[in-house]
């Protein structure tokens, strides 16, 4: 792995190369380690600011980014859209270009639209870390998902890996697929038909609406967070419905490899994607995920703030 | 005073020991010091992370652990539940390993219900410090109340302390019921008779529903904070008849001891529980409160860590 | 400039002299240079913790002062009307002496009624930084206007001013028009005839109703954001017209001075109080402005907090 890291901003796995993800994979293997100190801290971006724009509330990003950028001594500022002057028309790239004004170094954002994380690059010099944008991408949670796999099973290559659930309207979906393909694992997706989207297969996956089928020789299922809270008239019975066909049971689980990881972004919905005897079992590493995650950021935040650093020296020379 | 902290949570009062309690008192007042200092900060908590889980909205309690814990350097993430993954549904226990997942070393927490803050902190490995649970306790503003107390007296053993309102709903009152008692105060608690729990002095108090007798022989008086807006209707003549029979007033305090100490855990509501005169009094001490609420914080957020980490090294050697 | 700044707070530019006005520019000056480097962050403040408490959202002020804050390397507490004990109807000088309390050193305030900061200031010992109060006053947003002009332009004195749009209702206007017109400048406000208060030459500037006259002579424009949400029935025609009538598009300023500099304070309506090829456009300064924004408030928190040093100091002694 002789890659390094010339991007200012992380928008999506799609634009990165093989070398390129196995270079944050490495870097983040390099910071899991500051967590466990008595010291939770290293310097790398004492004096930079990173803001994190969150037009979405995401508790869970947010803190795992507020955390990471802590960890390395960043200054972090939060602004929620609830309070933001977005409330007041400004637009997307004024507000890009009004927070760059501050000489912030990274904008961490998440957004409800599809691209907002690349228009936003595009029109500002500061660091754009993509958290989740429409049903686009979310690239450092298939990064920590990534991260998570490698250090169970050593190796991503030649792995078979299952997503189950929500595929068509999930950025985490999307961004695992793009992840773990250029790392040459083999991709299962599996969902209700209306959940698949159509031209899946182009993604180079396999789609499959049997869960047994999709367990069957699967190193590691991906379980998505499912959405029913909107249409609460039929919710119960549609998530009845849901756990009887899709759910992951110990059942299930037993007539799988007897090693199978299960993995999900959180939060878990109980008895809806997933038993708790699965959730809390030997074969999840939920939590584990959680706690790489702030490894994954840290490294992100790190590579891109050095990249734009030497991307701006250069336009000064 | 040989007591060495060994809890890795603050939960409430009632768990402590007299030891225990005095050796926060006296912890807080070494403490008192740094937020007179021109740099009031102190290394002590430096790389550790603390996340204020606030369930109920407090500013006053919230930013009151924020400002202790950043002049002990540590790291804070506040997260409310307006915005937190609360909503989506995650149960209380999820929400605690999620964010012990992230390696923070203390969950300061407020919630709604009743032991809440013991449910959390058996479940996971950070400390736990109760910022209020329900109707049961709110230990910090009574170990702040205490050290009040003792800094103005010199002492709590057989001082005669009154605790005025609502004491049936009240955390604090419960807490300083329990602090006070083991320390050696009489307490006598005064209250409209629906709102004095029925059993209540099991808990070793005297009750009495007459203000003059709650204030004759009293060293101090704690007056709680009224709630009376949710009834909005019935509030106004509700409140002038609670001022006219329980009502802190300059004529009623001069019928007691000369240096009797009117203490409030604030926000006043001014004409109802006290007279303006009395809450800006020579008696009054509700601000040293505040002053000392960041000392005692300090002091439990570096006792719990400090704990913690002793079990920890244990556990791992 | 002998001037030394002594005041413990600061309200409005109507209090200051032409002396403490150019010593903040000064030193603003000073620390511009500060968020150029690659570690952004000077310890001036360190152990110092500053309260953002605002009654009203206002993003853009209140991440500029939590920036300016943070390099400075202060703790900052944020502080939102939304969570506030305001809520329980506590009232400001409550509020104020409970955050005084915590032993903070500034307390910067956002309020909707004018006079709160003086309010405000004249209760407490920690220094007060007016963020905007009602109609009243916006200093430091003025100071950034006044800042990036002398940057600009190389000084204040003899300029011709003109200020564009609601003039009775601006806060940031009458702020500017006291700063400029004690630096020397010649000020011209321009609005429709009912949106300039009736005695508005009593503070020293020419009126016009005709934008064209506004700007024939103006070495720079500062353009107001209108505010048209409130009422949406109505507003899409009172914008067309207001735009008609008062909007600085490229053609009215091809008529002005060819360096004519123009500002806005943001966010800007594009459409409305100009058109998007004026913003963003050779004459706009709309994001120096900005970036000038953080220089200025780390001038004003460290005056205000040096000067308050001294005066603790002398009431110790």
């Amino acid at each position: 792995m002789a890659a390094t890291w010339t991007k200012k901003d992380l928008l999506g796995l799609e634009d990165l190369t093989k070398e390129e993800i196995e270079l944050i994979l490495a870097t983040a293997e390099s910071f899991k380690e500051v967590s466990t100190r008595e010291i939770k801290k290293v310097p790398a971006l004492r004096g930079k600011t990173v803001v994190n724009l969150f037009y979405e509330p995401s508790t869970r990003t947010r803190v795992s980014f507020e955390v990471a950028a802590k960890r390395l001594s960043a200054d972090v500022i939060n602004i929620a859209t609830e309070t933001s002057s977005v409330k007041k028309g400004e637009t997307l790239i004024d507000t890009g270009r009004n927070i760059e004004a501050l000489k912030v170094d990274i904008i961490v954002m998440r957004h409800n639209y599809s691209g907002a994380a690349l228009m936003l690059a595009r029109h500002v010099h500061a660091s754009v870390v993509n958290a989740g944008d429409g049903w686009h991408e979310h690239p450092t949670q298939a990064l920590l998902d990534m991260f998570t796999l490698k250090e169970k099973l050593g190796r991503i290559e030649g792995l078979n890996i299952s997503i189950v659930g929500d595929i068509a309207h999930s950025r985490v979906a999307r961004s695992n697929i793009w992840g773990l393909t250029k790392l040459g694992a083999k991709v299962t997706v599996c969902a209700p038909e209306m959940l698949i989207p159509a031209a899946i297969e182009q993604m180079g996956v396999r789609a499959t609406q049997d869960i047994d089928d999709a367990l069957r020789n699967a190193d590691a299922v991906n379980v998505l967070r499912m959405q029913f809270e909107r249409d609460e008239q039929n919710a119960f019975p549609q998530q009845l419905e849901y756990f009887k066909n899709f759910g992951i049971t110990q059942e299930r689980l037993e007539k799988a490899k007897k090693d199978i990881i299960v993995m999900h972004p959180g939060p878990i919905n109980r008895g809806i994607e997933m038993s708790s005897e699965v959730a809390d079992g030997a074969n999840s590493v939920i939590l584990e995920q959680v706690t790489n995650g702030i490894a994954v950021r840290m490294a992100v935040l790190f590579l891109v703030a050095q990249a734009n650093e030497h991307i701006t020296n250069e336009n000064t020379n």
